[in-house]
């Protein structure tokens, strides 16, 4: 199964006994990424479209604008991806996740205005319109691509589809932000960033980190299959992202950027 | 609802219609931890024990032995946990979870090594066996416990467990190994360390980060409702740690450690 899964010998109890029995489990490996040499970070992956997880990762944190600014990342090993930046670009690592403030005042307001700072597309003003009908059968088509899921459980999904619902890609991982670092990887290399009139798709909840990432790459509606936190909702409210959370069946919550969607038509549903 | 979730306005997707409906999200806030005034990370959590997350997370990552390394922990404001070191004492940062190699050449097994090394405890050694029908009872314990789980479905939970079943302390956060880092600074701050004969719950699935932060806190046995990764397996496996999962009705996966669970009997499961 293409090294996302390995074989594991469980104990199953089951029906008062104890047996033996053969599992799979998801594959999680480090991924060290290196710039010019240093380490930058360790994530914790599921091996597979690393190139894409470490390019990726680097334009959602907004440590790279663009792909010029690369010369080249390679693996250097199979857990390490080494990026050497262009001539005169810097890759600089910044704080984590965001810029912190140097007084005290750490605050929610503060993660969301670096992001908007930082991103360099404007998600509000994407035109895009997305049928509640087309929303809610997405879950289901990436449960249907998503085949090493059925057999793990341990997977996270990430996929990206047109507003029509067809889907464009799927990255899985063991972590949700690496799955979206993965698409994110995948659209910035093969030139598509914005990711404008398109809708991101994750199979757990939505935390600001997603949030952050659909950001980054332009994509205008995020939807989760189960719940966003409440900074999640105030970014993609603050951004004019739409955010739909808990896709079950024909119904969802619509968290903010409500009027992407238009409502279901019964007919046209399931 | 203590600041743990906050109300938010949805829009409700459901039967053809879209209708305005109020909703509860669960509250995620950065905190940021600084020694001696120095920035050293950003966590998303949920706000709630937060004194309790900052010396979990330093213990866990390895970066503080005892408390006695520790002059004060204090919340310099509602979002900033400041960290005063004893004198003599550095709590120096190290490479995020875990120290990697300097040549090419990072993978689990060097994450592994390194968790060992750094542990003071050896779970390996503890004698503590737990009935299987003790453990499948877990899980609608920890959700009883967690109200708030219910009304925002967004909140992971960690529950801290006698071999018994009976729960010593629940903490829940947007992140697992947040929750888990609650459970660890608790059990710290109030002496208990290491955690000999104890059950740990998580919520979702066993990565490798969460059996990393239970064999630093010397708890013997980790359950987790869902899968575990390959990692998770192995370092378990490695550090003597007995690991669960797929905690589902009466039966369960054992995938490490199966020695220290004595299987069900049927007459006394329910």
């Amino acid at each position: 199964m293409s090294g996302k899964t390995t074989r594991w010998r469980v104990s199953r109890v089951s029906g008062g006994g104890i047996a033996p029995r053969a599992d799979l489990l998801a594959v999680e490996e480090p991924l060290e990424i290196r710039i010019d040499g240093e380490p930058l970070t360790v994530t914790m992956r599921t091996p597979g479209d690393d190139i894409d997880l470490a390019a990726g990762f680097l334009y959602t944190e907004g440590l790279l604008g663009s792909l010029d600014e690369v010369r080249e990342i390679r693996m250097c090993d199979e857990n390490v991806a080494a990026v050497t930046p262009a001539a005169g670009a810097a890759l600089a690592p910044s704080t984590r996740n965001f810029v912190t403030t140097s007084a005290c005042g750490v605050c929610g307001k503060d993660s969301i205005e670096a992001i908007r700072v930082r991103s360099r597309f404007d998600v509000a003003s994407d035109p895009v319109r997305v049928p509640a009908a087309v929303l809610a059968l997405l879950p289901d088509r990436l449960r249907q691509a998503q085949r090493v899921f059925a057999s793990t459980g341990g997977l996270h999904a990430a996929g990206l589809f047109t507003a029509d619902g067809e889907l464009l890609v799927l990255r899985e991982d063991v972590g949700r932000h690496n799955a979206v670092d993965k698409v994110a990887g995948w659209a910035l290399r093969s030139g598509r960033l914005p990711l404008a009139g398109c809708v991101l798709l994750v199979s757990g909840r939505a935390s600001f980190e997603l949030v952050q990432k659909a950001v980054m790459i332009g994509v205008p509606v995020l939807a989760a299959v189960s719940a966003p936190s409440s900074l999640a909702a105030s970014l993609a409210q603050e951004t004019g992202l739409t955010l739909a959370g808990f896709l079950r069946g024909s119904t969802m919550n619509l968290y903010s950027g409500a009027e992407r969607v238009a409502a279901l038509d019964p007919a046209s549903a399931k």
